[in-house]
Protein backbone atom coordinates (compact mmCIF):
# COMPACT_ATOMS: atom_id res chain seq x y z
CA UNK A 1 0.00 0.00 0.00
CA UNK A 2 1.36 3.49 -1.00
CA UNK A 3 1.32 5.55 2.44
CA UNK A 4 1.86 8.92 -0.40
CA UNK A 5 3.71 11.79 1.21
CA UNK A 6 3.80 12.19 5.00
CA UNK A 7 3.43 15.25 7.59
CA UNK A 8 6.71 14.67 9.66
CA UNK A 9 5.32 13.76 12.80
CA UNK A 10 6.34 17.01 14.81
CA UNK A 11 4.52 18.77 11.64
CA UNK A 12 0.86 16.82 12.24
CA UNK A 13 1.07 17.43 16.54
CA UNK A 14 2.08 21.36 15.76
CA UNK A 15 -1.31 21.38 13.28
CA UNK A 16 -3.99 19.47 14.97
CA UNK A 17 -5.85 19.69 18.10
CA UNK A 18 -6.68 16.42 19.70
CA UNK A 19 -9.10 14.34 17.44
CA UNK A 20 -12.43 14.24 19.82
CA UNK A 21 -11.71 18.52 20.78
CA UNK A 22 -13.45 19.89 17.53
CA UNK A 23 -13.92 18.22 14.50
CA UNK A 24 -10.84 17.52 12.19
CA UNK A 25 -10.45 19.29 8.94
CA UNK A 26 -10.34 17.70 5.67
CA UNK A 27 -5.96 17.88 5.46
CA UNK A 28 -5.39 17.35 8.40
CA UNK A 29 -7.50 13.97 8.64
CA UNK A 30 -5.76 13.42 5.21
CA UNK A 31 -2.27 13.68 7.26
CA UNK A 32 -2.79 12.22 10.51
CA UNK A 33 -4.60 8.75 7.87
CA UNK A 34 -1.29 9.11 6.22
CA UNK A 35 0.77 8.96 9.66
CA UNK A 36 -1.37 6.12 11.12
CA UNK A 37 -1.21 3.95 7.96
CA UNK A 38 2.79 3.81 8.17
CA UNK A 39 1.81 2.31 11.50
CA UNK A 40 -0.81 -0.15 10.37
CA UNK A 41 1.03 -2.64 9.19
CA UNK A 42 2.35 -6.07 11.55
CA UNK A 43 5.16 -6.24 10.23
CA UNK A 44 6.45 -1.81 10.80
CA UNK A 45 4.54 -2.42 14.15
CA UNK A 46 6.80 -5.24 15.07
CA UNK A 47 10.06 -3.05 13.87
CA UNK A 48 9.26 0.07 15.74
CA UNK A 49 8.42 -1.98 19.02
CA UNK A 50 12.30 -4.36 18.04
CA UNK A 51 13.97 -1.20 17.11
CA UNK A 52 12.52 0.64 20.01
CA UNK A 53 13.09 -1.79 23.05
CA UNK A 54 16.72 -3.18 21.51
CA UNK A 55 19.55 -2.80 24.15
CA UNK A 56 20.79 0.55 23.79
CA UNK A 57 17.42 1.82 22.33
CA UNK A 58 19.20 1.20 18.50
CA UNK A 59 19.10 -1.18 15.91
CA UNK A 60 20.50 -1.99 12.63
CA UNK A 61 18.97 -4.20 9.87
CA UNK A 62 21.18 -7.37 11.10
CA UNK A 63 19.20 -7.54 14.21
CA UNK A 64 15.92 -7.14 12.68
CA UNK A 65 15.52 -9.74 9.58
CA UNK A 66 16.11 -12.82 11.41
CA UNK A 67 13.55 -12.34 14.17
CA UNK A 68 10.79 -10.89 11.63
CA UNK A 69 11.07 -13.53 9.04
CA UNK A 70 11.43 -11.20 5.90
CA UNK A 71 13.90 -10.35 3.47
CA UNK A 72 16.42 -7.84 4.18
CA UNK A 73 14.52 -5.66 0.85
CA UNK A 74 11.39 -5.91 2.78
CA UNK A 75 12.56 -4.92 5.87
CA UNK A 76 14.63 -2.05 4.42
CA UNK A 77 11.32 -1.23 2.66
CA UNK A 78 9.53 -0.91 5.86
CA UNK A 79 12.37 0.76 8.05
CA UNK A 80 11.88 3.60 4.84
CA UNK A 81 8.53 3.99 5.51
CA UNK A 82 9.06 4.61 9.62
CA UNK A 83 11.71 6.92 8.90
CA UNK A 84 10.11 8.50 6.57
CA UNK A 85 6.82 8.81 8.23
CA UNK A 86 9.21 10.40 11.09
CA UNK A 87 9.10 7.82 13.38
CA UNK A 88 12.45 6.34 13.27
CA UNK A 89 15.78 8.50 12.89
CA UNK A 90 18.76 6.08 10.65
CA UNK A 91 22.64 6.72 11.32
CA UNK A 92 24.72 4.90 9.33
CA UNK A 93 27.99 3.87 10.66
CA UNK A 94 30.53 0.97 8.91
CA UNK A 95 28.39 -1.50 6.85
CA UNK A 96 25.07 -1.13 8.51
CA UNK A 97 22.31 1.58 9.31
CA UNK A 98 21.31 1.64 12.94
CA UNK A 99 17.78 3.02 13.67
CA UNK A 100 16.63 4.46 16.76
CA UNK A 101 12.83 5.91 17.77
CA UNK A 102 12.56 9.90 16.94
CA UNK A 103 11.86 10.89 20.90
CA UNK A 104 8.36 12.20 20.98
CA UNK A 105 6.82 10.61 17.73
CA UNK A 106 4.72 7.97 19.49
CA UNK A 107 3.63 10.17 22.21
CA UNK A 108 2.67 12.93 19.65
CA UNK A 109 0.09 10.35 17.70
CA UNK A 110 -0.69 9.25 21.11
CA UNK A 111 -1.17 12.67 22.53
CA UNK A 112 -3.28 13.57 19.28
CA UNK A 113 -5.69 10.17 19.97
CA UNK A 114 -6.27 10.46 23.67
CA UNK A 115 -9.49 12.05 24.96
CA UNK A 116 -7.56 13.36 28.12
CA UNK B 1 -9.61 -1.85 1.66
CA UNK B 2 -10.25 -4.75 3.69
CA UNK B 3 -10.10 -4.33 7.57
CA UNK B 4 -10.73 -8.06 8.25
CA UNK B 5 -11.21 -9.21 11.88
CA UNK B 6 -10.69 -7.05 14.41
CA UNK B 7 -9.82 -7.52 17.93
CA UNK B 8 -12.69 -4.76 19.89
CA UNK B 9 -10.63 -2.54 20.97
CA UNK B 10 -10.44 -3.50 25.25
CA UNK B 11 -9.38 -7.18 24.25
CA UNK B 12 -6.29 -5.12 22.72
CA UNK B 13 -5.70 -3.56 25.55
CA UNK B 14 -6.09 -5.94 28.04
CA UNK B 15 -3.66 -8.21 25.73
CA UNK B 16 -0.87 -6.13 24.70
CA UNK B 17 1.89 -4.17 26.66
CA UNK B 18 2.77 -0.82 25.35
CA UNK B 19 4.45 -1.48 21.98
CA UNK B 20 8.13 0.38 23.60
CA UNK B 21 8.30 -1.65 26.15
CA UNK B 22 9.26 -4.99 24.80
CA UNK B 23 9.11 -6.69 21.00
CA UNK B 24 5.31 -7.14 20.27
CA UNK B 25 4.25 -10.82 19.35
CA UNK B 26 3.34 -11.67 15.48
CA UNK B 27 -0.23 -12.51 17.07
CA UNK B 28 -0.52 -8.95 19.13
CA UNK B 29 1.11 -6.75 16.05
CA UNK B 30 -1.93 -8.27 13.32
CA UNK B 31 -4.47 -7.10 15.79
CA UNK B 32 -3.13 -3.50 16.73
CA UNK B 33 -2.52 -2.90 12.91
CA UNK B 34 -6.12 -3.98 11.91
CA UNK B 35 -7.55 -1.57 14.97
CA UNK B 36 -5.42 1.19 13.19
CA UNK B 37 -6.50 0.24 9.72
CA UNK B 38 -10.02 1.32 10.70
CA UNK B 39 -8.93 4.44 11.86
CA UNK B 40 -6.46 5.46 8.88
CA UNK B 41 -8.54 6.87 6.90
CA UNK B 42 -9.32 10.37 6.37
CA UNK B 43 -13.16 10.17 6.39
CA UNK B 44 -13.29 7.71 9.64
CA UNK B 45 -11.01 10.52 10.83
CA UNK B 46 -13.59 12.74 10.43
CA UNK B 47 -16.34 11.06 11.28
CA UNK B 48 -14.86 10.06 14.62
CA UNK B 49 -13.85 13.54 15.52
CA UNK B 50 -17.39 14.95 14.39
CA UNK B 51 -19.36 12.02 16.88
CA UNK B 52 -16.65 13.05 19.56
CA UNK B 53 -17.37 16.97 19.58
CA UNK B 54 -20.62 16.49 18.67
CA UNK B 55 -23.51 18.28 20.93
CA UNK B 56 -24.68 15.52 23.53
CA UNK B 57 -21.83 13.48 22.55
CA UNK B 58 -23.39 11.58 20.06
CA UNK B 59 -24.71 12.39 16.31
CA UNK B 60 -26.65 10.14 13.59
CA UNK B 61 -25.69 9.83 10.00
CA UNK B 62 -28.43 12.80 9.44
CA UNK B 63 -25.85 14.96 11.09
CA UNK B 64 -22.94 13.49 9.07
CA UNK B 65 -23.12 13.23 5.99
CA UNK B 66 -23.37 16.82 4.78
CA UNK B 67 -20.36 18.18 6.32
CA UNK B 68 -18.59 15.53 5.02
CA UNK B 69 -19.45 14.98 1.58
CA UNK B 70 -19.94 12.11 1.07
CA UNK B 71 -23.03 9.65 0.65
CA UNK B 72 -25.30 8.36 3.32
CA UNK B 73 -24.35 4.20 1.73
CA UNK B 74 -20.44 5.98 2.50
CA UNK B 75 -20.97 7.28 5.58
CA UNK B 76 -22.72 3.75 7.06
CA UNK B 77 -20.05 1.61 5.33
CA UNK B 78 -17.83 3.63 7.23
CA UNK B 79 -19.47 3.74 10.67
CA UNK B 80 -19.73 0.22 10.53
CA UNK B 81 -16.05 0.36 10.66
CA UNK B 82 -15.65 2.17 13.53
CA UNK B 83 -18.57 -0.04 15.30
CA UNK B 84 -16.75 -3.02 14.32
CA UNK B 85 -13.46 -1.67 15.45
CA UNK B 86 -15.01 -0.71 18.92
CA UNK B 87 -14.81 2.72 18.48
CA UNK B 88 -18.27 3.90 18.21
CA UNK B 89 -21.14 2.55 19.55
CA UNK B 90 -24.55 2.71 18.28
CA UNK B 91 -28.19 2.87 19.27
CA UNK B 92 -31.26 2.97 17.10
CA UNK B 93 -34.10 5.49 18.18
CA UNK B 94 -36.88 6.34 15.76
CA UNK B 95 -35.78 6.37 12.40
CA UNK B 96 -32.45 6.82 12.92
CA UNK B 97 -29.37 5.56 14.34
CA UNK B 98 -27.41 7.33 16.81
CA UNK B 99 -23.76 7.13 17.19
CA UNK B 100 -21.23 7.82 20.24
CA UNK B 101 -17.51 7.11 20.95
CA UNK B 102 -16.72 3.86 23.10
CA UNK B 103 -15.53 5.45 26.15
CA UNK B 104 -11.50 4.53 26.63
CA UNK B 105 -11.54 2.82 23.15
CA UNK B 106 -8.94 5.86 21.35
CA UNK B 107 -7.24 6.01 24.73
CA UNK B 108 -6.82 2.56 25.13
CA UNK B 109 -5.10 2.51 21.23
CA UNK B 110 -2.86 5.82 23.02
CA UNK B 111 -1.67 3.93 25.40
CA UNK B 112 -0.48 1.69 23.72
CA UNK B 113 1.59 3.65 22.06
CA UNK B 114 2.81 5.95 24.07
CA UNK B 115 5.67 5.41 25.63
CA UNK B 116 5.45 7.04 29.36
Amino acid sequence: MPVGELLPVRDLQACCAPLTREPIGADNAESLARTLRALADPARLRLISMVASHEGDEACVCDLTEPLGLSQPTVSHHLRVLTDAGFLSRSKRGTWAYYRLVPGSLDGVAALLATV
